[in-house]
């Protein structure tokens, strides 16, 4: 179900998707998400690691595109039964630093980007905030890597080294 | 987008597609379908007639399925901005004639049917049920038409009188 659903999400037929309509797809994506794999790998006593959760919908749907935050934290919340991440690392970069990494570094692709990066400024910036806004408010549970001027490795490291802490700390 | 959800909820991967990732579905093909069609219709003053809307979730995803109708009010009134129908007209059918109607009369699809009535019997009767349920709740939106009984025809001009007075009724 997921790749169907990322297949409309990729390819809306008018123009732009509805920023509520695209949640409702994100969550029945999640919900499966969850039920499907998140929930037996907790049961088993796995620990779980996921890329992009509850806070992605917060920050893309709600602060990106405008969805009101109590819609957003309802939806998670049915859709998830109030499965939480114990901790949330957020990747945190300069927009235009994180945007450039997915370019070559090509004439051609430097002027894709330039575009690109005019055209989602805006959106780009108050994703960016939204996240850092979240991790402002739940402290115990974020750790935000500065990855702008920190190197791949160095980044690794940070990750490795947290979470490493994390699990010790609970035995 | 309504076609391609159409299709992830007729061919579910994993057997039986999660009852509140199929509310998730029919939300967000609701929300495109109230912001693309319904919305721009209502404001050029046009009468907007609509198969099924959201006491259908209630009742499929709710009655028939289990989805907390606390849950399917509050996705129904976002995905819909409280857009709500004057009139609703409930075609109600015994469920096992109503289900007879959609096969036809060799010995085949007589097979076919009683096999498929005992496996969705359950199911239908409480879908038969909530429908029954909501028109009890708001007797001044809802018509209840018994199709059992009446032919094609009579059901035909009952709703036609019906829609003419309500709509004479508002001027």
């Amino acid at each position: 179900m997921g790749e169907k659903i990322r297949d409309i999400l990729l390819n809306p037929e008018s123009g732009v998707i509805d920023p509520l309509a695209e949640t409702f797809l994100f969550e029945a994506s999640r919900r499966e998400h969850v039920k499907e794999v998140i929930n037996p790998a907790l049961h088993e006593g796995k620990v779980v690691i996921c890329v992009r959760f509850t806070d992605s919908t917060l920050a893309y749907q709600g602060y990106g595109r405008g969805v009101p935050l109590s819609y957003l934290c309802y939806l998670n919340d049915i859709a998830t039964e109030g499965v939480m991440p114990d901790l949330t690392v957020l990747f945190d970069v300069e927009p235009e630093v994180g945007l450039a990494r997915s370019f070559s570094h090509t004439e051609e692709e430097e002027l894709r980007f330039e575009k690109e990066f005019l055209a989602s400024k805006e959106f780009l910036f108050a994703v960016r905030n939204g996240y850092l806004q979240l991790a402002k408010e739940s402290p115990q549970r974020f750790v935000v890597v500065d990855t702008t001027d920190y190197s791949e490795e160095e980044v690794f490291f940070i990750i490795r080294d947290t979470i490493w802490q994390r699990l010790r700390g609970r035995g």
